[in-house]
């Protein structure tokens, strides 16, 4: 049994870009001296999260981001906007819902994923951003 | 320290059906050589989700239907059933707001719980499924 | 490799109380001796929730209360209340949407958190509670 952390940095443009890391998380995997057991993803910073979707631009492009306007309005009122003076009060909330983890098990050096189901970082900030999402390796 | 992957199977009737899945994770809990550790819990495919909850019927069968159809109804519009040409828009939203993981603390071979918390898979889609539940057990 | 078990008792006023735990779970990292690995996060109870924030009063006075009274309204119509015959309907939808596991990367007796990124328990339910939160390290 051992640990080892990786990291995963993605370029976004931020407003709920939804990114598909499956591909790099997959990357890592194939580097990795961990074939079994667990890859607890966590993106750092409190305007982002990390969820699976089934990665199609229905989805991606429209479907997700007319959800969080739905519960979130970019144009809700939020006390947040006062303390820094800027705008993304929604992107917090958003963020928060969603949660920066995502645990997936793996095996045979693979994340045991359905076949329309992608691991994807979404970026609510209101520009973009640089991300930097941590994958601890856990097993053997 | 040792990896178990064990795999629970369900059969659902969709149309976020909540089943409680506690009892078939205890019966695997039972026959591991795990006692203590964590439960890396994933639902395999982007229309169910994975959570806690009470259950009692109130919740399961009114309270939490009724607050999907309110942030992600059934009824709304949504450019994935174009992709597809079928009805399922509403159960992808939902089941990526949920999200498909969760971890669970085991301690003397049982969920650390509490005594009216559950875990529970949520089946989104719009027709009964054969669900698999991925439990990556790590521990000692 | 190791399995740590922690546990973190914290006092809420309930009602949406958001507390910043991560002082809380520093302080058990300094007492471990796990330094490298994950901290899986888990409150037990179904009318709390556990997730991240930046921890300022504009967020964590208003805006998260705001948004959870929009999505899942205390004053809504929840059949669970003819159950038991109490008015906490609301607590348990919020918990289950947003979870009761966290699971985080720790490196150097640290959690691997952004600047303005807080591990925050969120009690929604309607009476002050003494809150357990189980904390399983795992790594070396």
């Amino acid at each position: 049994m051992a640990v080892e952390t990786h990291q995963i940095n993605v370029d976004t443009q931020g407003n709920t870009h939804v990114v598909d890391i499956t591909p790099l998380l997959v990357e890592k995997l194939n580097l990795a001296d961990i074939s079994v057991g667990i890859a607890a993803i966590f993106v750092v910073g409190s305007t982002a999260g990390v969820t699976t979707v089934e990665y199609e631009p229905g989805l991606v492009n429209h479907d997700l981001k007319a959800f969080f306007e739905r519960v979130a309005s970019e144009s809700g009122h939020y006390e947040h906007e006062k303390m820094w003076n800027d705008d993304n009060g929604h992107s917090h909330i958003r963020a928060s819902m969603i949660g920066p983890s995502l645990t997936v098990p793996i095996r045979d050096r693979q994340p045991m994923l359905g076949t329309w189901q992608q691991i994807v970082l979404i970026d609510f900030d209101t520009r973009p951003r640089r991300r930097s999402i941590v994958v601890q390796l856990i097993g053997e």
